[in-house]
Parts: C-alpha cells; structure tokens; sequence
C-alpha cells in the first residue's frame, strides 16, 4: 500500500519521531462489549494521550519535522479542538511558539484549553473556513509552518502508528472499528493494517449526517456537505474538494463507512462511563456505538474498537444525557 | 533494600512474568492539578488495567509462578473486590480453575463482576475473616494454591513494577504519592523506587477511620483497627497481626503516611471525571485528594500519584456525588 508516498515505511518513521510525546495506549478488553455481542471487543484507548486524543500523534509527527529542519521558528493551525489543543502542546513541549486559529463563536472554555499550553489564540470571522484562511495569512506573514488537519502526509502517517501498535498488541485481530471525520486517522490506520494484514476487515463510523467521507465514497468523488450538529461534534463538516489524500486512501483500503445515529452516540458515551468507567466525547464513542447497535454482525469476532478522544466537558455531558433520557 | 527478600531482582523478576497480563499504564501529565498546585504532576493511571485495578501485577506475578511450578491445578482467594477480580480474570487467561471466597454480605453486583470470569464463588459467613478462612480450608481440602491479598513477597514484588514503570517512564521525578491499604502496593513501590532513587519522596495516603498501616506505623507494631466505612472502601480495614512484609517495608522506606478524609477524596472523584475524564473508586482518587488538599506542600515539584483502580458502580458514584452535594 501506497498511496501518496505514505506507507509502512513513513509511519515506523513517525513512531520513531514521535516516542517521546505519545502514550501506547492501551487495547483493553471489554468485558460488557464482548458479552452483548458474542465477540472478543478490545478497546484502543486513544482519549488517554496527553491531550485526550490521537490528534497528538499526526501534530508531533509534523511538528518535530519542522523542527529537525528548521530549528523551531513556530507552527500555525486552525482548530478550537483535538488538533488545536495537541499542536499548541507539542509546540510548547519544544518551546517553540504556536498560533492557534478559531472563529469568533469557539466558546471560552475551548479557547482557556488551548490558551493553558501557552498559544497565541487568534479569533476570526464566524465559519471555520475564515479560521483556516487566517491561519495560511499568518503563516504566510510570519514564515511559520501551518500544520494541517489530516490531509497531510506526516499527520496520516502519525495517526497511522495506532494501527501498528494495535497489530503488535493483538496480532491476530480480525476486524478494526475506526471513526471517519476528514480521514486522517482512518487513512492512516488503514494504511498500516493493510500492509501487514491484508485480509483484516476494515469499517469506518461516522455521523449520520453531513459526514463528508462518507458522503464522498457514495458518490465515487469528493463532495460537499453542510455541518449539521451532531453529539460527535468532531465528526460532521466538509473535507476540502482539493482533497490530497484521505479520500483515496479511504475508497481503496476502507471495507464499508456506517453511518451512526446520535441517540446511539449518546448511548455509547453512556456506557463508557458506566462499564469502561471513561469519559469519551461522541466522536470517540462512536465505535461502541455501531458495535452496540450490530452486535450480531461481530458475533465469534475478535474486533478492535478505536476509541478516538476526550474531550468533552461535564456541562455537555449532561445535556446530551437529559436530552436522550439517560441521565 | 531487601526486606524479607524483596529486592529490585525479584521485581525485575516479575516484570518479565507478567508482560503479557499488564498494561504499562499511563503516566499522564494532570494539567489541572499541575495549575492547582504549581507543580509538575503526573497520573500513573492503573485503572487502566483490564481488571481495572493494579491487583492484576500481583495476582498475575503469584499464579504464573504456581503455573510455572505445577501447571494449574487451581488457585483460591478471599476478596470481593480488585484482588478477587485479578485472580479470578488471570487465572481464566491461563484455563485454571479458580474459587473465590466472600462473605454472605457482599452485594450481587460484585459477585457477577467475579463470576464472569469463570470462577467458583463461595459465600462463607459475615466478615473477611471467616471468608479468609473457608479459602484456606479449601486450600487445603482440595489442594489449591491460596493467593493472599497482600502479605507476600510475589503480590509485593508485582505491584513493584509499578515503581519501575514510573522511574523508566520519568527518571527525574522528585516524590511519589501511593495509596496504602494492607501495604502491598505501596511495599512494592517502595522497594523499586528506593533501590533506584535513594533519595525520592515517598508518601502514602490512606483513609482517617481505621487506617491499619498508619495506625500501626504510628504505634510502633502491628495494631488492630475496626472496619468503619469509608469512601475509600478498598482501604479501612485490619492487617493481620502475623504480619511478616508489608509492615517492616513501609516502616523502613515510607517518609509519611497521611490520612484523607472522605469528603476531600469525593470531591477528588468528582475532579478525576471533570479534568482527567476518567472514573476512579474511592481508593483511586485518595492521591488526587491528598495533592487537592495539600497544594502548598508540592509546588515547584515533580510528582506521580497512584491512582490505583476504578471498581466503582455509577449508583455509587451517584449517591458519594449526593452526599457531599457533588452531582
């Protein structure tokens, strides 16, 4: 597998790179899952990186390459979440400075968890588009290296060490559960699982609106979506229709993208709590979520489930409970 | 250090026994209590275990040696909670039989928790002591391995490996603070981490009422408490006066022990699901809890505080929220 230049090779590069900044989290049994399904769940444990989630591989991966290059004169991204938060704190783990763009309507406690790893946060315009042109303005005026998303070489290829720990955790494995956003992480997973299992089954999660991968794969091209939102607010939005890599890579490798319903959603991070006694945010939940709602479908499987971050906070933990009468 | 012949070799010993049953948990950086406290301080995260308790090292490192030695005729242990949970999920991995002993008090939930691992479970009389007893009968009568909760140099030297972890995972780290019940945990990390930094701070923390260990330290010998309840509940509670380890390592290689109240440890429960998005059980958060109330004492430090496991149902959680007008 090869797809754009990332392969096995780039991403045993970007383990090595990234050791220092990244857990090898855990691929824990669950118990309960593996009960209401007649499979063997394992759950790959993502929200226990520094930051609550995989983003901090992608970001250290691309981070420490500038930095090997060039010394650190800075980095620049357009995130109020996931990304946000694991740029600005490898950046501050090298001491180098980082600017982190948001739009005008990221609400304050968002902005203090990226301000806490001592980032320049610059607010701007209303949509994240506007957010993601500021940034680009400032790396282009201040020569810093903007750091994308997920449609970069070295972020898939970061996110991609989740699927070698995972094979070298639980070698004989059968089927990989991974939620779809931009698909970074999937295209990396991917990548790596398929090199080294070609037979594996992979199945991609995501919401069940405006889920632009998904969206994209169905119609065999890139396509627009809106940003409806969902309980897995990481999840929904568009990906760029200059799209570089995830695309591709998630049409070839990825078996199947199942859409997921947010009153499952909702019920997943319900039952984080209460039988794996985590908190995950909707976007990381999503797995249990289509494993609780097809547990025939893995009956006698041995499946891991990724489970992708954290970052939630209990005011909207429990406005999604009372919503879904779970609380 | 080797006291009753607990060293750095037998830890080493039964690191090597049981890799395959033990997570390196997590040692994350708590970015909250670092601001609380203005001190570096990180999280060993052993609810991460698939037990969800750091009783798996123990328990692990003891039956893999009768394993070693007889092959599997089966083992036996009296405990309702975390330990009783290890043996029982270590001994299922290995197809060994397995009994557990509790009392006719412990509620239906923990049984369940213990039998879906396979074991034999029998309920003998109304306190720990006679279902100590009924194990050690059974020990006998049926030739099983009896593996104690604490008091013994393979359970010590398996929760050891705890203290290597931390020094591998953060060589400078300056103190660290351990929960003390029986003293197993706290013993075995103790001997690792004074055999490799004679010079760390090692505190223990433990519950006000009946705290066996502090009490004992405090008089000088073995001393008996009663069982009042705690929110802690893994640690009130007597140590056998026979006691041949726990008590000479924590004598030697603690510097203090301190004792928490309950409503500081609730309030460290409510903080672990608000800032570290993770569930920990009384006994788990008592370290957040003593860090909480002690701010002053650690700034400027480098520390790493046990959280030792998350065996905690949501009804509980619930009602300690209730109480303290936490929910």
């Amino acid at each position: 597998m090869d797809i754009g230049n990332i392969n096995l090779a780039t991403i045993l590069e970007a383990r090595g790179r990234i050791r220092k900044f990244v857990v090898k989290s855990p691929l824990k049994p669950s118990f309960e899952l593996g009960r209401r399904t007649g499979a063997r769940m394992f759950l790959k444990l993502e929200n226990m990186q520094d930051t609550g989630s995989f983003k901090i591989r992608g970001a250290a991966n691309a981070i420490l390459k500038v930095f090997e290059e060039d010394g650190g004169s800075g980095v620049v991204a357009a995130s109020s979440g996931n990304h946000g938060r694991a740029v600005a704190y490898v950046a501050q783990r090298l001491a180098i400075p980082s600017t982190i763009c948001m739009t005008n309507l990221v609400p304050e406690d968002k902005i203090r968890g990226i301000e806490e790893f001592g980032s320049d946060v610059v607010l701007h315009g209303d949509d994240q588009n506007q957010a993601v042109e500021m940034a680009l303005q400032i790396a282009d005026e201040r020569r810093l290296k903007y750091i994308p998303p997920f449609d970069d070489a070295l972020i898939i290829s970061g996110q991609g060490t989740i699927g070698l720990e995972i094979l070298e955790q639980m070698p004989n494995i059968e089927a990989l559960v991974v939620p779809v956003s931009g698909g970074g992480l999937m295209s990396g997973i991917a990548t790596a699982a398929r090199a080294i299992r070609p037979d594996i089954e992979i199945i991609g999660v995501t919401t069940r609106y405006d889920a632009a991968m998904y969206e994209s794969i169905r119609a065999g091209r890139v396509t627009m979506v809106g940003e409806r939102p969902s309980i897995a607010d990481a999840l929904p939005g568009p990906i760029p229709l200059d799209n570089r890599y995830t695309f591709g890579i998630c049409r070839e490798l990825v078996d199947e993208i199942v859409p997921v319903a947010d009153e499952a959603i909702a019920h997943a991070m319900r039952f984080a709590i209460d039988h794996e006694k985590v908190v995950l945010e909707g976007g990381g939940a999503i797995g249990i979520a289509h494993v609780l709602e097809n547990s025939a479908r893995w009956r006698g499987r041995k499946v891991a489930v990724v489970c992708s971050g954290n970052n939630v906070s209990k005011e909207r933990l429990d406005s999604i409970f009372g919503q879904f009468g779970l609380a």
